[in-house]
């Protein structure tokens, strides 16, 4: 595995590539990022995956400076992997004038759900994954699904601003008790991690409702947050949305997704389930 | 010529092209659009342009309606030019939902000099050409320096969003009295027309006062306004900035640029001249 950090260097060798697919990640990497890449090596002849903790879509109080950097293990487990080169810019190399001047403006979208917890944050996502696409040029994308709302931005982004890329989603990695896989789960303590699961026990529960018809999604949402909240949970939101536009839902809608957001002590985790009936 | 209508089958096309140069105007061509895409021959192997009236730059009140349609004279110029390829999609190809819900925010400047009297031009410009570059995937653009607050804002945003494009700018095109090219140089009237280069000679007089090692902008910019106010214009701006970043010049500053921006009767006219002391 080729580890470049210019951009000049990758903008090279991305022309001897052939048909490229790319996986940006922000690092510590787990099983759910390797599912990423297996999907990426599964659309093209070769892979790129970046590292690049982006200060962008932080806000002022969360973890960027605490973001866990575990660059050699990173390396390790993305060399098993069969990647063929990792693109490990620095933040001078990303934002040479430290500010980034022009922004990618996601709509209204980006004010709802997570964005209303984190104003900005979507706006630094889809900037930064306009850089990255503009560098790396590859033809396809992977992105998971444990943030649905980002890869619901960057699907319309592509889509609106006619980037000439696929992009390709990836099911959310569990562990065996349900906890959707995550950087942060890194962050809970043990009796954290033991309490972690009810969040999806909820989205499994409102979805089996869902399922059988019901379609009081106010009244799901908040005995799910209550119950959370009984055991020690702030929820942030739980709600049923259409699948495909993020918007809310009417009764009898077919393709929904239920998406929740919660923090456990300092960690926020988030997960999401869809449904098609 | 080939004239292609339709996104999917330009990016067919694009597979086939080799190095490529694109110049995107809005129509009514002259030779000032002539010389963009002279230029654009001398630096690729295909040549691309494309003719889309962008509603999204349009200000309430501007003359998107108004705007000069004149497609077959322009195909007749564009094919004796030598274009490979005319693009020409509708309203429907470029916002297929009507409205863009993407948009590429472009940072203060936007807000200045033509920006504070085009409120929204910029972000509709810097939008429309990303979606065009991202559709074209040319290697090179050709813009005129006639509209130097464009031309800077585009060099900016291919800067800081890493898009794969190289810039050409183009001297401005001028007719034998210094009036600078322009399709809106139509709505002028005859008596008009004759008033019109009085713009280009206080710019002229002003770079001469400049080079002479003038750097009281200000009354420069003041005496000019004054005498075109004299004369019937009313003057959105006249102003010594920096040439690179278009910032506000201090005295000494030995790369510049004068801008204005000047209204007769119903049309607005922009001109420009760079010094370099």
């Amino acid at each position: 595995m080729q580890i470049i950090r210019s951009i000049a260097q990758l903008r090279a060798w991305r022309k001897t590539a052939g048909r490229l697919a790319f996986v940006p990640t922000m690092g510590n990497l787990h099983a759910g990022h390797l599912a990423l890449v297996e999907a990426a090596r599964q659309h093209a002849d070769k892979v790129v995956v970046s590292i690049f903790v982006n200060r962008l879509q932080f806000g002022q109080g969360e973890d960027f400076d605490a973001y866990p950097r575990t660059f050699e293990a990173d390396c390790a487990k993305l060399e098993a992997a069969g990647v063929d080169v990792l693109f490990f810019p620095d933040e001078r190399e990303l934002y040479p004038r430290i500010k980034q001047d022009f922004n990618v403006e996601p709509p209204h979208i980006q004010n709802e759900l997570c964005g209303a917890f984190r104003p900005g944050h979507f706006r630094g996502v889809a900037t930064v994954v306009s850089k990255l696409f503009n560098i790396v040029q590859a033809d396809v994308a992977c992105f998971g699904k444990k943030d649905f709302q980002q890869l619901h931005v960057i699907r319309a982004m592509v889509d609106d601003l006619n980037m000439p890329i696929e992009i390709v989603p990836v099911d959310t990695g569990r562990a065996d008790d349900g906890l959707a896989l995550s950087s942060r789960n890194g962050y809970l303590s043990a009796e954290e991690r033991a309490e972690a699961p009810r969040l999806y026990r909820h989205l499994s529960a409102i979805r089996d409702a869902l399922l059988a018809g019901d379609n009081r999604y106010a009244v799901l949402e908040k005995a799910a947050a209550d119950d959370l909240a009984a055991h020690g949970w702030r929820v942030d939101y739980i709600e049923v949305r259409q699948a495909d536009t993020l918007e809310v839902a009417h009764a009898g809608e077919p393709r929904l997704v239920v998406l929740a957001a919660a923090r456990l002590g300092r960690t926020r985790l988030i997960d999401n389930i869809e449904v098609t009936r």
